[in-house]
């Protein structure tokens, strides 16, 4: 299994976490996004689209983050990241969902740059980022039911997209203070070597 | 099964897509957003996120368009719309998925809202909306198989994210030609009464 990464791509953090989860070992092959490693033939040949994360498990290729997270769930199905009730497994993806198309990417480094293309200035852009984090959050605060993790007494793919997302948030100085819920979840994750170990500070090509 | 819907949120006619497709009844009931019902309390009661679709089920009321497919696929498997093979669901997955985070989101009225209160003008608006559906349709067009349909001879997931999209590329006049695959899956899909009676002219709400 073999993983191609950034320290700070939240959709590969979210992949890092999974796999320690599952407690399936894994190869870590950074490939460096400001550099722009992710343009270079040999990265495209793995993903034409250029980027991270991209999962290689015995050479069949899986992109997108959302994709390898259920893939991940699918083929190592212990411990589960999904509950079994239909409805509680949409609550969890519902989650998921608005983290990783409402707010992630409104932030990625592609849009943060096209809007630099456009003419703004950084203060602009890092309202642009806060703006959807904020709206984000507020929403997933209302979502989640806490206990303290995002669902209960286990963590859940929910938490898997919600650590990543929060690193982020701190990183643009958002306030957490109205979010005690997400704050709870946050907490308790961290607690766990498999999302302590998945840090992008933790990785080898942190700088 | 109630769908909070409006004729033209590509969220929506996904999921209208597959409610068609599973055969399963429903009422549509329209939010419209250009108006701002989305933010109205009746609404927001049903989705404290103020955005459609969202699912009632028999009370249970599930939002986000990624987890309202997944969980019409698990409620009703037949037809199904990801393949039995891990590897194949996470390539049909992961197709949807670039979709679902790296085109819509970045085009969706709340984002070319803020936009124009930054001050951009609508070409400069215009050309936002195209840069991500032009850069996406091409990941996509590499990703998929064809066969007439994204991935082989049956509708799947992707396709379902697939014809929305192209519905609003084609809003943009977004030049297809070279996308031949995608052409051809949304030639075939756009041929089932499952997709055709899913388009937004064919909405009670369109205008």
């Amino acid at each position: 299994m073999k993983l191609y990464d950034y320290f700070r791509s939240s959709a590969a953090y979210r992949v890092r976490i999974a796999l320690n989860f599952k407690g399936v070992p894994y190869e870590s092959v950074p490939i460096h996004l400001v550099k722009g490693e992710q343009s270079a033939p040999a990265y495209l040949a793995v993903n034409p689209q250029g980027r991270v994360p991209a999962l290689d498990h015995d050479g069949a290729v899986i992109v997108q983050s959302p994709a390898i997270l259920e893939y991940l769930d699918e083929r190592f199905p212990e411990p589960p990241f999904l509950p079994r009730d239909l409805v509680r497994r949409a609550r969890v993806r519902a989650a998921a969902a608005l983290i990783g198309c409402d707010i992630h990417p409104l932030n990625n480094l592609a849009v943060l740059r096209r809007l630099k293309a456009m003419g703004h200035e950084q203060p602009a852009i890092d309202d642009w980022y806060r703006h959807w984090v904020v709206t984000g959050l507020e929403a997933v605060e209302a979502m989640i039911e806490g206990g303290p993790f995002c669902f209960g007494e286990a963590p859940t793919l929910a938490d898997l997209y919600l650590v990543p997302q929060l690193y982020n948030a701190r990183r643009f100085a958002v306030p957490l203070d109205p979010y005690p819920r997400i704050q709870a979840a946050d907490a308790a994750c961290l607690a766990l070597p498999a999302f302590r170990d998945a840090a992008p500070e933790a990785q080898p090509d942190a700088a």
